[in-house]
């Protein structure tokens, strides 16, 4: 008998932690186009021994926030700075004669002058109660389905998720985990400089830009803070500001995946292109997976 | 048959990732005096159910490298740097006629000018082929064995650890891993400014100092990278550059654990002091946990 368990225990060993999911979808929202069996194929390949394997520690993935993850028609955190900037009595120039600068010093000023635990207090408020404008729905339903599905099937075959958006860091962290499942030191973004007090044992943010985490800065970013390429990255059409970091990745020395969101939906969310063409150019000149969310994606919000 | 064989498989269950380690001693190079005791007591108290508990993903330990981890007379940076230059044709001056401004120009002509992956492979080589100058071993072996074994016990009990040093970022990845177990992503250090060139697709640092992680600076890059307060952090006793951050984590909502290490072994390794004293005078006013190398540890370092 002691053959028999011996034998039955190696056959089921910790059957729990080393089943394969390869026989459910893993992206349902995602419609049965290229895009969506190059994914596959690609986490495949990485993740199966042979030349392509990539070892779990070099599983760095980066993913944009602002129409990357979720709506940003307008920016999220953009309402957030205008209602805070309101509740501070802050004035507000009349939105559109605003310039670039002033709208800069409203947002800094609506963003900074706290400790850390005072802002997250107001950012957290601010999910809670405030609406998307637009769609008139919680900020949590603006999240992309689809994106929230790939997330989760990186992580799951072993990736380390970033976000690295424009948004402030501070901004960010406060909904990461809960709204992407991405931990709070997994979030790379903006900063303002900040001072520590010592004497009662705060930080706090002062009203003097740091970090703009944009464009070649995202590259600078990820490189101080995750020290390695990515080899997954994603980002969108709009500003051109995911070109570098998408670019980045391509220089690892593994086997690499950008994906960019391309806002063609003008039903079920909004139609908008870039200026420049800058980051469609660059897709096609470098062999990017461009997401038509018109074409690829079946549902496009989280419920 | 079948229950006996289903009991045992419970029984045995996958006892290798349940299996608690409270049965052999998790820190065999301290000696039994009251640092140990508060260690363990601690990381039991935190670990286990119960008003002390503290979820996993608030386990967050930061330690200081030199002189907290492996030796630091002479800096292993700064002998890196001057064999650097040596190399590069950088002048050097006279070692005790040089001034501070003239010691950081050197340094940071040392260590910038180069792609990441060039740095990378000077440093590499540094390792394997220098000794420790006055204690005439492999930089490895300059490692105190009883931090090592901390690091690994808060690791298997759920801590991230992070190495927050004054080095820099790139200098201490290199060895990271092989040296303490730490991912590349969970070190911390002071930086060059640097250039992403997206037509090589390199990214290169400058001779331009970013940010120099010392004292009130290692609250700031904590706050930046983690966003949250550790729990259990360490340094030593030479400049004062770590008494921030110990300080720092006793603003956490979780208990939390502050270890400073005191060079107090002129036979085994050296003995040296503060100039104004901060370090212990905080430790005394703060309640942090001071270690006497002589006293608390058993082996200085790893074989």
């Amino acid at each position: 008998m002691k053959n028999i368990v011996l034998m039955l225990v190696l056959l089921m060993g910790c059957s729990h932690s080393t089943k394969k999911s390869s026989s459910h979808d893993p992206l349902p929202s995602w419609r049965e186009t290229q895009v969506k069996k190059s994914i596959i194929e690609y986490v495949s390949k990485i993740t199966e021994e042979g030349s392509s394997f990539v070892p779990m520690k070099d599983r760095i993935a980066t993913f944009d926030n602002d129409g990357t993850l979720w709506s940003e028609m307008p920016l999220t955190q953009g309402i957030f700075s205008e209602l805070e900037a309101k509740k501070l009595g802050i004035p507000i120039p009349a939105k559109k004669k605003m310039t670039e600068k002033e709208l800069l010093t409203l947002f800094t000023k609506a963003n900074t002058g706290m400790t850390d635990e005072a802002y997250e207090k107001e950012v957290k408020e601010f999910f809670t109660k405030v609406n998307h404008p637009q769609l008139n729905v919680p900020f949590l339903k603006t999240r992309y389905r689809p994106q929230l599905e790939l997330i989760r099937y990186l992580t799951k075959n072993g990736f380390k998720v970033y976000i690295c958006s424009g948004g402030t860091t501070d901004f960010m962290r406060v909904i990461s985990e809960e709204f992407y499942g991405v931990p709070e030191e997994q979030v790379i973004g903006s900063t303002f400089q900040k001072q520590y007090k010592s004497e009662d044992n705060t930080i706090q943010s002062l009203p003097k830009a740091d970090f703009m985490n944009d464009k070649e800065g995202k590259v600078y970013a990820i490189d101080r803070v995750i020290g390695k390429r990515p080899i997954f990255t994603s980002g969108n059409v709009r500003s051109g500001g995911d070109v570098y970091m998408l670019r980045y990745s391509q220089g690892s020395k593994y086997p690499n995946f950008q994906l960019l969101i391309n806002h063609d939906d003008e039903v079920r969310e909004f139609s908008y292109k870039e200026e420049d063409g800058k980051s469609l150019k660059w897709a096609n000149k470098y062999g990017w997976h461009v997401v038509s969310m018109k074409k690829d994606w079946e549902v496009i919000f989280t419920n």
